[in-house]
């Protein structure tokens, strides 16, 4: 089975699809024609895709909504993480000085395969290339001081992404559970039939007044079990069927 | 003087630069080479940057801040805005139908010219290439309901921009004084001086926890006299020394 990729090795940086223990260069997301092949070993895998914004869901999970002692939402809450928050398997998750609360949130990923605009939630489904795991990685102090979220959620490397994107037609996606792993131990497990708002209400309500290109990155919530994570610690988002995505901790430099 | 553009013509659409009435083509934002020569009656200007990014500082004018009833902020204010939400000099800004409040906040925009992050204060104007006019179109009655921001100031056609973008060096920013005319009608006249966190601030500020890349749009806050606007009228953020930024408003088809 074939996976969406985007790597790094040397004279190449760019899209590509994954075979087995083989890469193989693409021109981008939606190219079907594969170029030269590079032995998996090799090559260095990026977050699997250049988003033009990362739209995100706010409290999809009931009881996530209640661990932090909010309402549940009426309607889907939407807010955006900077595409400069990206990072890929592997990267550090910088723990900035300003903040002593740095959160894990474990997240299914959609990743879009068209432009989508004022969708009807019939056809949603349609306009989704695929999924990945995703951590919204978010400063809980910064969060709840600044009112915006952009800051709390927005820091560089808060959005770790990948390993890889699976087709969804390839994807049982009403068996897929958000797991994270906190150096190993599971500290978040809910399955994505739990999520408050479905996958087609929230892109009819998304693309009711944005709309999304291919390659824009949506995450869907994160179930119940955040919590703290420090440096020196690894943080894992495991989706059976999807893969795992591991990032470790460190410090900000002074 | 020249000054930095995008445009489309018959076989182009891209990066240019304005001297008098005629427009060349370039490779990018910061590329020095012209080629092509067009006429500037053949052309189509559109937003003059094409960022990953667009980041906003809310509450920048203390007059603005008390005439909606908010507290002038302590720290910059941060939000995002995506950049599907980009429209160029005269694109019609739609009002859509889920709002019945949507106001004009005419701003000062600034473009950037190097990849900042962590900047200090003393070094922030450094990695500015040069300024525009922009218009943070919100829509109030969204913005208050959602708390997030995002819906309320990211629907497509709510960042108007351009349209054009001077070049710091050549521009007197202590004596901008920001405009938004309805109609012809003057509703909000405030000098750039009066905001409340200088642009290096906002910079040092904002860098502190994103990177901004070159071609990244700054939104720098909007002075008193914000209100709604209504579809047949047409709003203009001029800017004397930067240039008129006119849109039209329509109603969003059913």
């Amino acid at each position: 089975m074939e996976s969406l990729v985007r790597f790094r090795t040397a004279g190449y940086e760019g899209f590509g699809v994954r075979e087995g223990n083989t890469v193989y260069e693409t021109a981008s997301l939606l190219a079907a024609a594969r170029g030269r092949a590079h032995p998996l070993g090799d090559v260095k895998l990026l977050a699997p895709c250049a988003p033009s914004k990362i739209v995100c869901v706010g409290r999809n999970y009931v009881d996530h909504a209640k661990e932090l002692g909010n309402p549940v939402p009426e309607e889907p809450l939407i807010f955006l993480k900077p595409p400069s928050s990206l990072i890929g398997d592997g990267d550090p998750i910088v723990a900035p000085r300003l903040s002593e609360n740095v959160h894990f949130e474990g997240e299914l990923a959609l990743v879009m395969g068209r432009r989508a605009r004022k969708l009807r939630e019939e056809e949603a489904w349609d306009f989704v290339l695929g999924f990945t795991c995703a951590n919204d990685v978010t400063a809980r102090d910064l969060q709840r001081k600044d009112g915006q979220w952009t800051r709390g959620k927005g820091f560089d490397t808060f959005c770790p992404c990948g390993p890889e994107i699976l087709r969804r037609q390839e994807v049982p996606f009403e068996q897929l559970r958000v797991r994270t792993l906190l150096d190993g131990e599971v500290k978040q497990d809910g399955p994505v039939t739990d999520m408050i708002f479905s996958v087609p209400r929230v892109l009819a309500y998304m693309t009711a007044f944005l709309t999304l290109e291919p390659g824009d990155l949506v995450l869907t919530g994160t179930p119940a079990g955040v919590g703290p994570m420090r440096p020196g610690q690894t943080v894992t988002v495991e989706i059976a069927g999807l893969g795992r995505l591991s990032n470790p901790v460190v410090a900000e430099e002074a």
